[in-house]
């Protein structure tokens, strides 16, 4: 499985597609909103620039993605009024993956500049440069110096490839029956996918030094844990239901067992403290600030279905499905083959999960870190 | 219509897809290559940037989009060969209208990565940065004193909208039974195209001198004509045949006549004097060379179908039928609605064209201009 390829969200605007089902990652950016304003505000106090480079990576497609645009757009205006400073012209550079739906992205714009020259007035959105870069935030993806601010939500906890030794083509499977981390996988899996977080990280941080000018700014908001334990249930629990659905397929012959052993999903859920470490290693940044909060995995507020008639909403396990599926879908296409009944899959993930939640309460941790460039 | 929203290539793969039937444009893009290749040798020599942007303006997709960024980074990479210095940073812009398929550029890239670092060695890849930007050229794309090198081919041709006066919704249509200027058009309908074509390209000239460094150049290919009359045979005679195979589709009640009376194609063929004479007007270029070349309606070479048996070969007729029908569907489908039969339509299209081809020969005049940014 080659992350590269088969890492993106459901596309197009259909029931499965991300587009339909981001309620969640779009709470996150609410959530991080005011760190990332205090982000852009401290990067203008500083030296407000002619021209200002900004990269959403992971931008995904949807609603979501020009979310987060018009947000650092206010800020920048609203301190240029107050300040009386022409603004800045913003070099907006939109990254993800070459499967993500930039065609989505790009037919959004012409409303998109519309709105703003409407709400800004002035020209201000003459000014405002939008671009789409397709590739892996693990390796250099933008010029040397060229941006102000990097800005990165529910991406960095997708591993640039399945960790080194739990591949697909090994002839030995060392997580058998998981997809994930889990109280019963051997260290050998936990130290496996702990290395190859480690090394992404690093990689990310080294590519985002290398971009940034210094004194530039960084706010980074992903899934991670509490606990410094990687097998803890905060973040694991969701994987190990998945595991189990698709081990209840297996049992009846709808899966083969092989297919869920030799699967190990590329994703890594750290800690606040090995992600500090690992920053103080590579030493181009300084932590500026981190918060952690936790969010329902149902986000917690009916998933914008709160409109439909009351028989027709979704029930909380049907909520996670739905955003689950609307992310690994393509993944599991990949791995499984196209003829496994996803339909199949994620009803049974629905009644885990339901059944969970039912006697459990459930979180994702989200980790926002806020890193400052060094001189 | 809106041309911003309907002028694009049909998408895709298919078997009408524009990547199935560009043979036409990359001839067309090999013929300017010399030119090009001069142009960036002329300002590599004139200062070696450590950082160069460039951008291809109506890119499109399929096979040919790549095609200019190899040339033009072999260019740049033998000439720091040469010299002995470090190749610029390339930061290569491709651009195209909103509704381009540019998930298709980029699922291409990850090869095109991986193909420049095993030919050029030395990290070569990890300094070129292609990026997709969707807009009209027609008006700012990229920041200001940011682009080195300018490049379009086979675009500026297309207006930015129908011209003024001649828009479907108009009460009164003056270009009957027509679809671009002809013998039989009125000298107001020619005058509104020649002064759309006027205000477009003195908006693209005055957005690109904001955009382009002192110095920078551009290399410009696009449909022409070497006659003065704008209703010579050589720039109209296409849209003659294909207005002659709707009117007889009107004949049969397959197309309301009306719906014809009101489309006017958002193209214009214009002579090399109108061009140097709006470049002098708007002062910001000077014209360093041009060239006007003919190349045939079937592109002279059977369209890459060479390797068919006799008997599946296309005909002339056939040929050029599929190359228009790639550029034209996505906008007499938005005009005509999606009931009209495209294929009947392209049938008898490619009639009239084998008709006329078999006692004419029939030649588009590509006009190349060079142009360099005053100080």
């Amino acid at each position: 499985m080659e992350v590269m390829q088969v890492l993106h969200m459901n596309n197009g605007e259909g029931e499965t597609s991300y587009a339909k089902n981001s309620t969640l990652q779009r709470k996150i950016i609410s959530v991080a909103k005011s760190m990332v304003e205090e982000a852009v505000l401290a990067i203008l106090s500083e030296n407000f620039p002619e021209s200002m480079g900004i990269a959403d990576l992971g931008c995904s497609s949807g609603p979501n993605t020009l979310i987060l645009v018009s947000e650092i757009i206010d800020v920048v205006h609203s301190a240029a009024c107050r300040t009386g400073l022409s603004p800045p012209e913003l070099r907006v550079c939109l990254n993800d993956l070459p499967g993500n739906d930039f065609n989505n992205i790009f037919q959004q714009l012409p409303d998109f500049y519309k709105k703003l020259g409407q709400e800004k007035g002035g020209g201000f959105e003459r000014r405002c440069f939008i671009s789409g870069t397709a590739g892996s935030f693990y390796g250099r993806l933008f010029p040397s110096n060229s941006l102000h601010f990097v800005h990165s939500s529910s991406s960095l906890h997708w591993l640039s490839q399945v960790p080194v030794g739990l591949e697909s083509n090994k002839e030995e499977q060392l997580n058998k029956g998981k997809i994930y981390i889990s109280k019963s996988s051997p260290v050998s899996v936990v130290e496996a996918y702990a290395s190859q977080f480690k090394k992404d990280f690093m990689d990310f941080l080294k590519s985002r030094s290398e971009e940034m000018v210094s004194n530039g700014r960084m706010v980074l908001s992903f899934l991670g844990r509490r606990s410094a334990d990687p097998s803890s249930k905060e973040g694991c629990q969701h994987w190990e239901l998945l595991a189990q659905a698709l081990m209840a397929m297996a049992s009846e012959g709808l899966v083969e067992e092989e297919k869920i052993d030799s699967f190990n999903a590329p994703h890594y859920a750290p800690s606040a403290e090995e992600v500090r470490m690992l920053a103080e290693t590579e030493a181009s940044f300084l932590v500026d600030r981190l918060e952690a909060f936790e969010i329902e995995w149902d986000g917690g507020g009916g998933g914008g279905y709160n409109d439909c008639a009351a028989g027709e909403r979704p029930s909380k396990g049907q909520l996670v499905a739905k955003t689950i599926r609307a992310v690994v879908e393509p993944m599991l296409e990949s791995h499984f083959s196209k003829e496994m009944d996803m339909d199949d899959l994620f009803r049974r993930y629905a009644g885990l999960v339901g059944d969970y939640l039912s006697v459990n309460s459930a979180n994702y941790v989200n980790l926002v870190f806020s890193f400052v460039k060094k001189d």
